[in-house]
């Protein structure tokens, strides 16, 4: 594999990030808010953001985080060059004075410290995500770019998850969305996420060179049709496998391979291609050990598929192994079902064991619905590719994160809306899961830092979000601190972890969910609730906010 | 302006083309057909393939084409490295010939030519919009990347163009979607196409500084909900632009007109947040003459637009020129009268022309079915921000742009499906857009290369698809021919455009738009025909096909 390793890789992913997201690559509105700040000279003041999102996509009853190995790189990359300073004066209103971008040329994230979920963790609606602490100016400049990255590659991620769940764990799956995602650093996001979420393969070899994922493709319709006759083949030899250093002449060898066929399966001779039969051989003479054509381009059971076993049994008595093929259109379930019948029927009947283990690969515009109907109907696909639906995620194409303020200087703030959802909860905190005596988290309790940590086996009374207010008593069998401190005044403080490892922990962080949260359709939803400290928090400051009797006017 | 000139952007989005797409950025199959046309040496031959949509996006009856400029230059970087080739014989199955990766390292684009609908056109769906010819292993190769170039700019450009059609030409239309997007590059993306497509203003920075677009905003929730108290107000004077170099504190100032302002709203001072008022003096102290404030953090009517008008009054008396505000919750139609009519009862009543001509800003998840609704009411908003819903497409996340093989040496080739809407057009083609005496296009004639163009006032016979070959006459007032050649063997032939010219384009090209095509519910669909003699290539092609007694099994 000439993959970068570890340490290549990463260097790559430094100055990746620095190309990807440049620090100008926010929302003007940061700049001139930080501006607002520094001239009130309020920039230093400590500050705490945090980073959730309120509904859990796809309708679904969970999420996957991910994101975060991006946004600890860009926070240790995130500088101005004097260019992006010209720039950046050129755009602010004229009246800004010239010491702030001074200001800013110096600024870097050696104050900025960060709380953090693990990345390919499941994480429900509104339980805080990441904790971003540090100066004002610069907590609030990070706002977009984090955003940015933990955005789409979570519901991505999450998309990837779904998937999986429908298909079920033996079914390998195939990404190949890269020509519809959202321009080229869309594509390479999707196939590195969607893998991390639980496909097992991508067509896209930039993602198999950058990120070590194992690529796949063999052919498409184009170069089925590009053949007309087999006057094309060339060469029309193969050499076989039993060491007689003799070219055999593969042409005459499946002609006559495809008379049997059509004699065994009944089929009319006349409906056969030439044109794909000699596209077959082609790939076959140059891939003999890695035969998997297309065989929908004209007709699967008047062409194709007769094609395809002649090259194949030719193959298999040269001593090659061919691989499967390939359905990209019409019902696959049922195809699938008789492709294997043919396949079985020549392991039989011309004693070909190779036959037996032959792959079918499904591909046709596969969305989760068309993979949780494929699911449950009989089929013998082996392997599923997916595209548009899996990287557009056209089911909900964004997740919809949100950054807010939760503590100044100290103290706790708030954004208190008549929408109860929109309102942000208060303070710094932690976030604990809850674990029922099965194993299963049935809880994510928030509270204030400094409250003493759920005890196991003890019972805890806490005000569940959505229901106005309510406290509830439960007992957990098993309490877990969910974020970790991930950054600390600059430096990144865990060693970044591989995607192998994040991809096995997304698959076993799914497994602990209990089914009435994990299932695709009308999941229950995932209880998140406050601690009392932080309930009597929010009721004290909702309180004070509604009875506020202003002083303003008393000047 | 510090933005990148013309040239110095050139260079810039040629560096950028090859960091964003290197050419292993493809799918894999299309390096091992490459290699199974290599082996039969048919990897020279000449080929051409035709890029096209099947149906028009967001069920509407057009779409724009965007990306050109992209894979022009993406077309003359296409080279691989020496690194490139290490991955690649990695991952390819491991009897390919060596020397197949020495052919792909000395590969370039020396022998592809490109003829296009020029960036910016409307174009409809199954018009032949490029069209890619050289050696066929070569553009073969080219097929994933250039898509990937040319579906999103498309989808998001013609998404810009619905919803400025929607907005209506006179309201400032303001993208700010880079926290939504597909990752950095696909905000980048965003906002490079949404201007091209009829916005004005984007949020994203580093779109300013890359393309030169204008960008925008002021402050965020955030912003507002990190003030507690006036004293957080520093510095609290301001000096007047009368001359007067003494300061005037304004704190006391603004107080003064909050009264006034109370007094005349007849509104309650016990209700209007104290920080509020603190975070948009500070505001204003810094940015006198760029105030514009989002006013909805805690309620509108009964805090924000009281505080806005208590400080954009003070601002008048020193001099300055406040700048409006922005609402970003709730009914905007409504709460934008009600806004109004407040600005222009200050006006009167405190005799504040300024106030006469303030901005009012609108920013909710705008979609375009809400942008359509927000047009039919009565509003007084000038400006509207929309995120989510542009950059994401969420009507229809992706185009579907495909590539397809239509002609080998000088052979012209076909996908026969029997879905008739599969099924490809043969053969290298000349594209015609017919006019009707009104200068309105409604017919787009596909023919083959080398037939005679269609003479304005001639009838002519054609075939229009999807009337099952049934023949029609038709006469046009005017007759344009819709493809340049634009990239002739490894070269760019025409000067690449600036932004701003494409921008006018789209405009120009979706007034000429006769209405039944431009509306965005249920418009009738467009005309696309065959000529007489591209009708009989199809027809030939299909009856050939179907009665081909194949001579395979004469063997």
């Amino acid at each position: 594999m000439a993959a970068p390793s570890g340490s290549k890789r990463l260097r790559f992913m430094r100055r990746s990030i620095r190309e990807r997201v440049p620090p100008l690559l926010t929302d003007l509105y940061q700049f001139t808010m930080a501006y607002a700040y520094w001239r009130a000279k309020r920039h230093q003041e400590p500050a705490v953001f945090e980073l959730f999102f309120r509904d859990a996509p796809f309708g679904g009853g969970f999420s996957l985080f991910a994101g975060l190995t991006d946004c600890l790189l860009f926070l240790r990359e995130f500088r101005f060059s004097d260019e992006d300073m010209d720039f950046l004066s050129s755009v602010m209103p004229p009246d800004t004075d010239s010491a702030f971008f001074q200001f800013l040329r110096g600024l870097d994230c050696s104050g900025v410290s960060l709380r953090s979920v693990p990345e390919g963790s499941v994480v429900f609606a509104r339980t805080p995500l990441m904790e971003v602490a540090g100066p004002l100016a610069v907590v609030q400049l990070l706002e977009t770019s984090l955003l940015c990255l933990v955005n789409y590659a979570s519901l991505v991620c999450s998309n990837a998850a779904r998937f999986r769940l429908a298909a079920g764990p033996s079914k390998k799956l195939l990404e190949m969305g890269l020509r519809r995602a959202q321009g080229p650093d869309g594509g390479l996001s999707a196939s590195r996420y969607t893998y991390i979420g639980g496909f097992d393969l991508t067509s896209n070899v930039q993602a198999g060179f950058l990120f070590g994922i194992p690529v796949a493709g063999t052919m498409a319709h184009s170069y089925v049709t590009s053949f007309g006759s087999l006057e094309e083949v060339w060469p029309q030899t193969l050499v076989a496998l039993n060491g007689d250093p003799d070219p055999v002449n593969v042409v005459s060898l499946t002609k006559g391979w495809l008379s049997r066929v059509c004699k065994l399966l009944a089929a009319e001779p006349g409906k056969i291609r030439e044109g794909e039969l000699a596209a077959f051989l082609t790939y076959a003479i140059a891939y003999p050990q890695n035969f998997l054509p297309v065989i929908d381009s004209y007709s699967v059971g008047c062409s194709g598929l007769l094609n395809f076993c002649a090259v194949a049994l030719m193959l298999c008595e040269l001593g090659y192994r061919p691989m499967g093929v390939r359905l990209d259109s019409g019902d696959l379930c049922k195809q699938s079902l008789e492709v294997r019948r043919v396949f079985t029927l020549c392991c039989k009947h011309f004693s070909i064991p190779a036959f037996d283990s032959l792959v079918i690969v499904g591909t046709n515009n596969i969305s989760e619905q068309s993979m949780v109907e494929l699911s449950k109907k009989e089929n013998e696909i082996n392997t599923v590719g997916v595209g548009t639906h899996l990287v557009t995620c056209t089911k909900q194409p964004s997740l919809g994160c949100v950054y807010k303020l939760v503590e100044v200087r100290g103290r706790p703030r708030m954004k208190i809306s008549e929408d109860p959802e929109k309102s942000t909860l208060p303070g710094r905190k932690s976030v604990y899961r809850l674990l029922d005596s099965e194993g299963y988290p049935f809880l994510d309790l928030v509270s204030l830092v400094g409250e003493p940590a759920p005890q196991a086996g003890l019972p805890l009374s806490c005000f569940p979000l959505g229901c106005d207010g309510a406290s509830t008593s439960v007992t957990a069998a098993q309490v877990i601190c969910l974020r970790q401190e991930v950054f600390i005044n600059g430096e990144i403080w865990k060693p970044l972890e591989s995607m192998a490892v994040t991809r096995a922990k997304v698959q076993s962080s799914i497994q602990t969910l209990h089914v009435r949260h994990k299932r695709l359709q009308e999941p229950e939803s995932y209880t998140v609730a406050l601690s009392e400290s932080l309930h009597k928090l929010v009721t004290e400051i909702q309180t004070d906010s509604s009875s506020s009797s202003s002083i303003l006017l008393a000047n």
